[in-house]
């Protein structure tokens, strides 16, 4: 059973990324392609755990893996070539073996596109596992 | 306001485009990364339009340009390299200016993810506008 | 040491396989990004190991890999939505641990990209390695 | 006819741009996919432009585009998942219409990979043309 933590206005609790938009991200519309937009998510969920003190790469190491079960994005305005963008990621939810994120890709202030995330973890044997307590750590820090 | 088409257990409408996973799609779990699906659902509905006689490239010449509002993914089973996949689309919804659309991609018969994909046609000042008739012809035939 | 393969005017050894702009591909300038052509010839080299019987996949599960150690290329013409490119590998030199590939990116039977590609096979312990003779041979049949 | 600029020893002109590794970037082998270095080298190329006070997307507006007519890469080490790494950029060759730039990706302060990249500036209309003048002031500044 999942545990509600309330992500609200962004008050405080949100992790912050920045991101700029390059070349290789823009498609034939001179807008970013819409699955790019899901990179610079991941970006932001990888350096949010870095900001808790753990590695994807370390996790990988150790036999265990994050992935993407589920995910949902609605995309209110375009981003273009070399826009400065901001992710905004917020746990909605800390279940045993998974989660549940909010993010949010703004410019200048406004939200260009909402994200919600879920997040499995799974084990050394590539079935949903106990979160590792230094990732619940540093996702619970959010 | 939409018309909804019954897309149901994929008797016949859904219109069928193979996919091989290359190692360009493949992350360090040896899984193709989450946002790639989202790819291989795009040449799907590329080519859904061309087989109904319709390009995009067209379309960009003559100042419109098709766009994801929004999309939701699960994701059941892992894609791994050069597995030969297998994408259905069926168009769930017919608006005036938008459209809904389901996509699965299958691997051995069995679905490895599900998305829900809105569409919005953007006119040449850049705002929702109606379905060019071709396009709409293309889409309403699956 | 190696051994030249003459390569020629293409006259009958050259592997062709297809491949279809998407809109992935393309950049702000309506075009396919420069780093995209190396997925494309990657393809093509893939599906040459599959004709000839050789799998990436199987490959990495015995340990080895086939890693690009230098790579030069030449963009002649621009490549455009939706364009269909036929991509022609030939094979000039095979060494004991190493290839080297020429690859044509043609579209409308002129070429738009000449890819000259350097392979390395890497081993179990991560060292150049001679080639597996399944390898070899469906490498060496071009 | 080109007018050489030394490069030497990277004493003192090169540009450095850090890039962190994401999964996005990765592929199977659990090291970055061959054809992502050619997006750090951009990414640094952009940012060099940038700090020299030009935009790429300025200039597309302007209908000029500064494209890659040919490039050369070698790889010394892999890149591995979340590493940070330097890209050096420095102009190795400044023309009428084209450049010639070496760029090397370090980490720890080793060469993993170095490119020599020419490019070619094109102007309204899709010719090769003089580069502007605020270019060629943030190319040459290196």
């Amino acid at each position: 059973m999942s545990n509600q933590l309330s992500c609200g206005q962004w008050r405080n609790g949100s992790f912050e990324w920045p991101v700029r938009v390059y070349i290789e991200d823009v498609d034939a519309g001179g807008i970013v392609y819409h699955a790019n937009h899901l990179k610079y998510a991941e970006r932001a969920r990888t350096e949010l755990l870095a900001a808790g003190g753990m590695r994807h790469a370390e996790l990988m190491q150790q036999g265990g893996m994050i992935v993407v079960g589920r995910l949902s994005i609605e995309y209110s305005r375009p981003l273009k070539l070399e826009e400065e963008l901001l992710v905004k990621t917020c746990v909605l939810e800390m279940g045993t073996a998974s989660a549940k994120l909010e993010q949010l890709i703004e410019k200048d202030g406004q939200m260009a596109a909402r994200l919600e995330v879920g997040l499995v973890y799974l084990g050394t044997n590539g079935r949903p596992a106990r979160w590792p307590e230094a990732v619940k750590a540093a996702l619970a820090s959010r």
